[in-house]
Formats: structure tokens, C-alpha cells, sequence
């Protein structure tokens, strides 16, 4: 990692995330990329291989190929199908495929540049490659730079269930560049906006204020405001996941609205609306459930309603069958079934504090109501 | 883990493997098995699964499942076709179809009852299945006793090479039941006595000499002398993984014998030799290295191959080409390939110590050629 007097100009801010001797540091700022700087430092070795899809691959692969060229004297490149029905074996196995046929040794350093999908396809691959090879998070998509900067969860999807097979791994560096944000669609950037004004309400109220002055500074791009988005977004999720790195039990409040979020996707069909605008309509839901039960004031819900509202992103939930209500609620007991028990729910309150607490069907089902078209 | 006040009767010696919070218990006895009190202690669920082949299912998983159904409401087996060509991917996800068609949550405890194959996999499948349940090994084989108990190694084959795909997992119990080795084909507990007798010229003179006055117990499969020698090489493999859980440098003396093994193995095509075999004829000619440069007497190297001998090993290699000893050099070449630069080789000395160093390809050609028939 580099001394902090000596990290490349163009970062604007620098997270570390304290995992004894796996902490690494996530790296902020406007054109990163390109500069060789950015690299050093990283573990030696004779190989790297970028490992992207058929998306992001054309629009930066050779840029950040000829970045590291600086570092390592052979520099491969995997571009995978894009999208989420390709985050399968099929797709790891064609990186198993590349490493093994170029004569790739554990020394090797995978860079996963693209969105979620691809950062937990090649840490999967970094995990399970000779049991462990170093990999570095590039990702480009606010919502993965948000997200899977911190956690260390990397995994693939079974045909009988989603991020079902994986590994807690961690990166060796995560590097967020914000000017790829600049070429990513207006609507996955609002996505990512609602990951990120999660971090509000479950932790830090001041964080929520200061994303109510400067979301239209968001939503076109603003570096500086971007900057400070994605800083204080992976702050609080290595504040979170810091006191449970293997997801115990607190790292669960990470999930607001997402319980409702998850019934909207598969009740939709998966891909219909993207992930964080289910996540967006699923956080108006969970406020407002916290307002029914007493935990947060009718002005708070609001305020969060409009912000995203104002983030891009649907505050109404789509109607899901005849009997609504009763549709959305089968479909969350499926996706914790896993769980086992009882159906919780993570609340809010006025205070910026998050509550994991079951609550009685039947006002789920009022909010479920009033939340929908 | 059991304290030591409430082992189960059966229990001969226990070794401790200490890795911190990860840190785990070998036991070691005859009948281990079949007494309920063998899996008391291990982390609660609703689940058991028992992963295993159709050699070793029939004859202990029904015994195995009747033993576990006092701790878990619920036992489930899978076999799997047995052979190192099924340590594939394949296989693996024959144990996630399994654990995901029956609904298994996190918390599901895994069996590995087999030899290394089902041992390999059964750790992989748990270091992955919704990032990482808890497993426990019953190693089956000689073989698995002494090799697999330790060190957390877990993998599958690639059509690129063994071994490729895989994590470092550690169970939280190994229970090794001498009673079930009676049922080893005599081949196969041969095989494993060259791991066993590995432990004595790399660390320990006094167990090799042990060795020497026991092998033909050993062969009969007395318990008593079984249980000593499990324990033994469970200790040594203990001692020298401890200092290199992820296999950095000094546990390569563990690979004493099989640089010389892996060719013969490559050579002749795998499976026609049991690698245990292998090994065998492979330390002596790594001895025979050793006394050439100067490191091991010739009574030592003597003493070495008879034993070998009398476990009923071969000690004599195999002629692989009419340019015997190039085509014993090139097959150690590529074994070795993945780790870049000159080959080394696991010498050792006459005070039980081993060295890891180069040595010239003229000198290797010699030793190859005065040990081939």
C-alpha cells in the first residue's frame, strides 16, 4: 500500500480498511486509472490479468492494461459476458481457463474492473485459484464502489439460488476511479444513489443532511461530491462489517430495504428493475413500516421518501398480484428462508440508529399497501 | 470439543492442532465411529450431511448416519462416484444440488467419511457453500489419516493439473477410527505407510527407528501400533504446518520423496503406481541424492530403503524412456513448473533434519539411473 505521502495526485480521499494483516486501503478520486502511480506497491509479480466484461472491457481494459504495464512485464486480459445470468461457474471456469493456459503462478494479481458481478466472479477466482492468489477491486459502477469496496463477500450464483457459492476474501486495494462514473447510464447511477443514501438512516444522520444539499450534485457527475459520497458510503460499511466480518449478525442492518427490495426483483422477474431501485422503493417501505411501529417521525420518512425520490429512483412499489400484499409477503419469507424463524426487518429510527425486529403480518401488510400503486 | 475428561472411551490419543480461533482436535482410536459420544461438541444445526464414495458409503455411512441422528435431527448422505477422476468440478456441485436441494442453511455441519478424493472436495464444498459451513474429516485410508488431518488443504482437479481450484479450510474435528483401516486392500495401508515413515528422516530419528522395530505390526494392522504411528505423524505434520499455514516455504520438506514420486507417477500415467508407491521409491532416490551430495550415510540411506522395503513399498523405479534419467528430468521439471525458476530438492541429513536446495542436473541423472531397474 502506498505511504500516504506518496499516493498518486489525483486521490482525493483515502479509506483504510483495519483487518490485521488483510487490511488494505480504498483508494477515491478522478482518474486514477491511468495513472501508473495508482499500481505501486501492489504485491510483485510476472503476471497480472485483468478480468472484465464485454461492457466496461473495450471502454478501459486497455487503459488500465497499459497502466500496469509499469508494474508487471505480462499483462492478460479475460472479458467475460455481461450481466448477472452470467455470474456462473461457467464464467469462473473461463477464468480457471485463462490463468492455467497462460502458465499463471500463485503469485499472480487478478483486477477485477467492471460492477458487482465481476468483482465477485474474479475475487471468487482469486479465493479458489491455487488457493489464493492476491486480486484488486476496480470497480466502475457507483453502486459497486459503494458496496463491494468493503465486506470481502465474493461469490458465484446455483441455478438453485443466488451468491450461494463463495468466500470471504479481501482485496489487496480497491481502487475507485470517479471519472468512469461519467460513462455510466443515468439510471444505474441512481441505482448506486440508493446504496449509498442507505448509509444515512442506519448510521449517521449528518451523512443523510449533507445528501439532501448535494444530490443533484450527484446525479450529474460533481467529482468533489461524488468524492465525499464514496468515502463516507465505505467508511460506514467498514464501521459496520468491521465488528462482523463474517456476517454474524450487526452487518445485517446493511440490508435496509432490502427485505422489501428483494420481493419487488423476483416478483417482477429478476432484471426488471435493477437492484437498487428496488433497494430505493424498498427503504420508503421500511421507513415506513418504522413509522407504523413508533420509531421514526412522520417528517423523517418523508425527508427520505423525497430524497429518493429526488435520488432518480421509484418511492412506489409495483403491484405485484391480486392480493398484493399477500404476494409480497410469500416472496420475503422465501428469501430468508435460508435464515430460518421468524421474518425480521431492519428499522430506523430519528436518531440515525438501525433496529433488526420482526413485526406482526398484518401491519406489514398495511404498509405493503400504502406503499404500492 | 470434547474436554479431555469426557473423550469417548475408544479414544487412544488426541492431538491438538492449534491455529488460534480456528484451532481443532484429532482423535485417534478404534471404534470411534460407531459412539455417539465421538460427535458430541460439534457447532449445532438442524442438518448433517455426510458426503462419501460408493466404496466407503456402504460400509461405514450407515453407521456413521445411526451415530450423528443423536446430535442432528436430520442426516443426510451423498456419494460420490469413487476415483481421483471424479475430484472434479462436476462432483462438487453434486454436493451443492444436494445441500441446496434439501434446503441446508449456513449452519449445516458437513462429513468427509473417505479417503483423500471425498476429503479434498468435502473441505472445498464447505469452504464455499454460502461462504462456509462447518465439516468435519473421517478419513477412511492410511493415507488420509496422517496427510489430509493436517494442514487444511482442499481442492479439485482442472483439466489443467491437480489440485488447482481450492481453498485452505480447516475442519473443526478430524476422527481418525483405526477399526475401518481393516478393511484397506494391503496395497492401499502400504501406500500409506510412506507418508508415516516421511515423518521419520525430515524431523524425527527416534520415530523412524520406532518404525523400524514396529512395520511389521503396523502391516498387520495393530491397533495399538496403528495409533501410535497416526499420532506421530499427525504431531511432526503439526509441527511443520504450524510454522507455514499457507505454505510459504518451510513445508515443502513435507514433499520429501515426492519430487522423484510425481515423475514416476506422470511417467507411467496416474493411477498405474498408488502415490503412496511413489513416494515410496521417490524417497529413495531423494536419499540417495542426499548421500551423493554429501548430507546422509550410506548406512542411513541403507536403513531407509529397507524399511520402505518391508512396509511393502517398492524401492526400485520404474524405467520411464529409453533416455531413462531425461525423461525423469523433464517430468520433475514441469511438476515444478507453476513455482518458476531452478528445481529443488528435499534432502536429508543424518540428524533427522531436512534441506531444501538445488542440485545438479548431472548428479540427479546419476542417482536416477543407480535406482532404476
Amino acid at each position: 500500500m502506498p505511504a500516504s505521502n506518496s499516493l498518486p495526485s489525483a486521490v482525493a480521499h483515502q479509506v483504510h480498511i483495519d483487518l490485521g494483516e488483510r487490511s488494505y486501503p480504498i483508494l477515491i478520486g478522478s482518474g486514477l486509472l491511468d495513472d501508473p502511480d495508482t499500481w505501486r506497491g501492489l504485491p510483485r509479480a510476472a503476471q497480472a490479468v485483468i478480468v472484465t466484461n464485454d461492457t466496461v472491457g473495450p471502454l478501459y481494459g486497455p487503459r488500465l492494461a497499459a497502466a500496469l504495464s509499469a508494474q508487471y512485464a505480462q499483462v492478460h486480459t479475460v472479458a467475460l459476458p455481461d450481466g448477472e445470468q452470467h455470474k456462473t461457474w461457467e464464467s469462473l471456469n473461463a477464468i480457471f481457463d485463462a490463468l492455467l493456459a497462460r502458465g499463471c503462478d500463485r503469485k499472480t494479481v487478478l483486477f477485477a474492473l467492471g460492477g458487482g458481478v465481476v468483482g465477485d466472479m474474479t475475487g471468487f477466482a482469486a479465493a479458489c485459484y491455487m488457493r489464493g492468489v492476491p486480486f484488486v477491486q476496480v470497480p466502475t459502477t457507483l453502486l459497486a464502489q459503494v458496496d463491494s469496496s468493503v465486506g470481502g463477500k465474493t461469490a458465484i450464483n446455483h441455478p438453485l439460488g443466488k451468491n450461494m457459492i463463495g468466500a470471504f476474501y479481501q482485496p489487496r486495494r480497491v481502487v475507485c476511479d470517479l471519472a468512469v462514473l461519467k460513462t455510466l447510464p443515468a439510471r444505474e447511477l441512481s441505482a448506486g444513489l440508493a446504496e449509498v443514501i442507505k448509509y444515512g438512516p442506519i448510521h449517521d444522520l449528518a451523512f443523510l443532511d449533507w445528501l439532501e444539499r448535494h444530490i443533484d450534485e450527484l446525479r450529474r457527475c460533481d467529482e468533489s461530491a461524488l468524492a465525499h459520497a464514496v468515502r463516507r458510503s465505505c467508511e460506514i460499511k467498514a464501521a459496520v462489517v468491521g465488528q462482523d466480518e463474517r456476517e454474524s449478525g450487526l452487518r445485517a442492518i446493511l440490508n435496509f430495504g432490502h427485505t422489501f427490495g428483494h420481493a419487488i426483483e423476483a416478483g417482477l422477474g429478476y432484471g426488471q428493475w435493477l437492484h437498487g431501485e428496488a433497494v430505493g422503493c424498498g427503504m420508503v417501505m421500511a421507513a415506513t413500516l418504522s413509522q407504523r411501529l413508533g420509531l421514526l417521525s412522520a417528517d423523517r420518512r418523508e425527508r427520505l421518501r423525497a430524497l429518493i425520490e429526488r435520488a432518480g429512483l421509484p418511492t412506489r412499489g409495483p403491484r405485484l398480484a391480486a392480493d398484493n400484499a399477500a404476494r409480497y409477503l410469500a416472496l420475503m419469507r422465501v428469501d430468508k428462508k435460508a435464515e430460518a424463524g421468524e421474518m425480521r426487518f431492519v428499522l430506523v429510527d430519528d436518531h440515525g440508529q438501525a433496529h433488526v425486529r420482526p413485526a406482526p403480518d398484518a401491519l406489514v401488510a398495511e404498509v405493503i399497501e400504502a406503499c404500492c400503486d
